[in-house]
């Protein structure tokens, strides 16, 4: 199947930001491309040449979307993997597989995957409902600190908790969880490995995340980590491992922890652009969202290096502010040096939602990161 | 009127692939665009938020189209000036001006305001109709060789021959025109001015052009031009007060002849993005269709500096073939390093026809000119 046909259609389900960054290469491409989203506004809208309004739960939407495209694949994980697997049957090529999706979906099996093929990750029981989790404790099962994480889907660090003691219990969902031991780790990093039908990898350098405290939100992406050659080459490793386990096709972003004794422990695993390559849009020769393209059209691979250091800063909304969104100082940060930003476009903002990121670029790194906390300190997203 | 506030629209005359990969841009700062184009089945009908259908060169259809929008901008000249001119009266921004594009649309008018304004350019003689040549030549006042261009638009070379004898003169029509003299010439120049409505001026690095013969189009742009530093000083400056002549808001790009002896003469501009700037989105830090925006948005210029040396080939039909386009070997040029495809979705192709472009970028000039060749000899624009 050669998508240059003019008869080719790429299916994406999911039309949110990422959908939407995807887009900008596909049109490059001039790819035939159909959207599936529930969301009438959603940002993919434009840019696709067919846009379709459906529940991506639903098994029947998802089926009668991918019988019309050639190649299907997402932008979120949270798709009904029964449809896929029909799709799969029918001989549409999905990417990544619905097996693959299925095992992501569940925290729980997604950390069974990952002991099964011996890929490091921290210890961690498993609960049917948080409520069991009481009963661990008191019978020296579990102890604290641990992080307890909802087995099904939360994104923003929603369906994540740190807890310290039996209170921070108290307001958790009675749902399937895992309860993780807390690693005091010095890093946080993440290789995004790209894989194409061909079976042919790259990976992306080792980028390093900075978290914000309150939120659990990626605050800073940095390319490259600033840390040893060893530890990026044992990086690189763990996430080519956990890529091939999967006998992924498409991009595999692994994210990481760099612990106290230089451990290197798989957190978990996105397999799709992840927030963490968006750097490469202005940093590398190949961005994520092309380098996705070529993997799931069977296409060469592209040069995963850097063209320039990268920094990437998320925009969250402020504290205290709800409503209509405002980007205050947007001008002042567009006039510092090799500084991008990209706005999604959602009309409300809400504290800590995830409205736009903004690249910062430099051939050195320290300049990059230093123009990156002027950026952070200056923008504001705010509520009018 | 601050682009970020809900309520603001862009308005961009002409839909093909230089208004689609402004649209590239636009997404990226989530700015509201109308996009009016004669065909509905133009490049940029994606991508924007209202497409119309309509003539570019209608007075009403114009006005109708601009009272819309707050700030109206162009990918194509050739559109309807007096409606400018009313839209301008009526408040609306628009870059370039209705004066500009006036003086640019004739190449009589064009050539005059060089002149008037000390800019250097070859010499040249006007002529109401092509047939007035003939006297001019038998009295002496002209003689061959020199290039006649007809003083109305010509695309991709049309409206331009070089001519050598009596009868090259038979088949041109019979219009206004001007007989330019035929320079002798080293290199083919061009630099994109950046400027923006505060009047704050930028200068992309001086780029070569290399022609394909028959076809008299651009078939190598070459980022930075293989040049010594003072013709490329001296070339920024005589594009400089080209685009402070026009007192121009918006990209002018300007396009310029190094004679044997070293002289600079402009050719002609485009106060637009422009195919010599197409290097830009893989190898500058500000793309030229970022940078369009930023200037016609009244944001503060971005750096146009280069991250890798870049060189552009266009893509254009193959000769002897003329039907649905098919792009062959294009897997095998993807493979290569550093190479982007650009296809523009032009589903005929004809001999020498634009069907798209390829940027070839690498840290080494050398290597990226290599590859370019490579690619040249590789990819074929036929007909299935």
């Amino acid at each position: 199947m050669n998508y240059f046909s003019s008869d080719f259609k790429l299916g994406i389900l999911g039309g949110g930001q990422l959908g939407k960054m995807i887009l900008y290469s596909t049109r490059k491409f001039d790819v035939y491309t159909c959207v599936l989203d529930p969301s009438k506004d959603a940002p993919a809208r434009l840019a696709c040449d067919e846009f379709s309004v459906g529940d991506l739960l639903d098994y029947d939407t998802v089926v009668n979307f991918g019988k019309k495209v050639d190649v299907l694949t997402i932008e979120i994980e949270n798709v009904n993997v029964d449809a896929l697997e029909t799709l799969e049957d029918e001989g549409v090529k999905v990417f990544p597989s619905s097996r693959t999706l299925k095992t992501i979906q569940n925290k729980a099996h997604q950390k069974l995957f990952y002991r099964d093929h011996n890929i490091p990750t921290a210890d961690f029981s498993r609960f049917a409902h948080t409520s069991q989790i009481d009963e661990a404790i008191d019978n020296g099962g579990l102890s604290y600190p641990f992080v307890w994480k909802s087995a099904r889907f939360g994104y923003d660090g929603q369906g994540v908790k740190v807890v310290r003691r039996y209170t921070d219990l108290l307001d958790l969902p009675n749902v399937e969880c895992i309860a993780e031991d807390l690693i005091p780790f010095k890093n946080e990093l993440a290789v995004i490995v790209a894989r194409n039908s061909e079976g042919h990898f790259k990976t992306y350098p080792v980028v390093e995340m900075e978290f914000h405290p309150e939120a659990n939100q990626v605050e800073y992406v940095i390319c490259p980590a600033r840390i040893s050659d060893a530890i990026a080459k044992k990086a690189e490793l763990v996430a080519l491992k956990t890529a091939a386990a999967f006998e992924h096709v498409g991009l595999l972003a692994v994210e990481m922890f760099q612990t106290e004794d230089d451990e290197i422990l798989v957190n978990e695993v996105a397999p799709r652009p992840h927030n963490s390559g968006h750097y490469s849009i202005e940093a590398s020769y190949t961005c994520q969202f092309e380098q996705h393209l070529r993997c799931v059209l069977g296409l060469p691979l592209g040069n995963t290096e850097s063209k320039v250091a990268g920094v990437m800063v998320n925009l969250v909304g402020a504290e205290n502010h709800t409503g209509n969104v405002l980007y205050k100082n947007m001008e002042t940060i567009m006039a510092m040096d090799g500084v991008t930003p990209h706005i999604y476009g959602k009309k409300q903002t809400r504290p800590f939602r995830k409205m736009g990121h903004v690249t910062i670029v430099n051939k050195d790194i320290a300049k990059a990161r230093e123009v990156a906390e002027k950026v952070k300190r200056t923008i504001e997203v705010i509520s009018k």
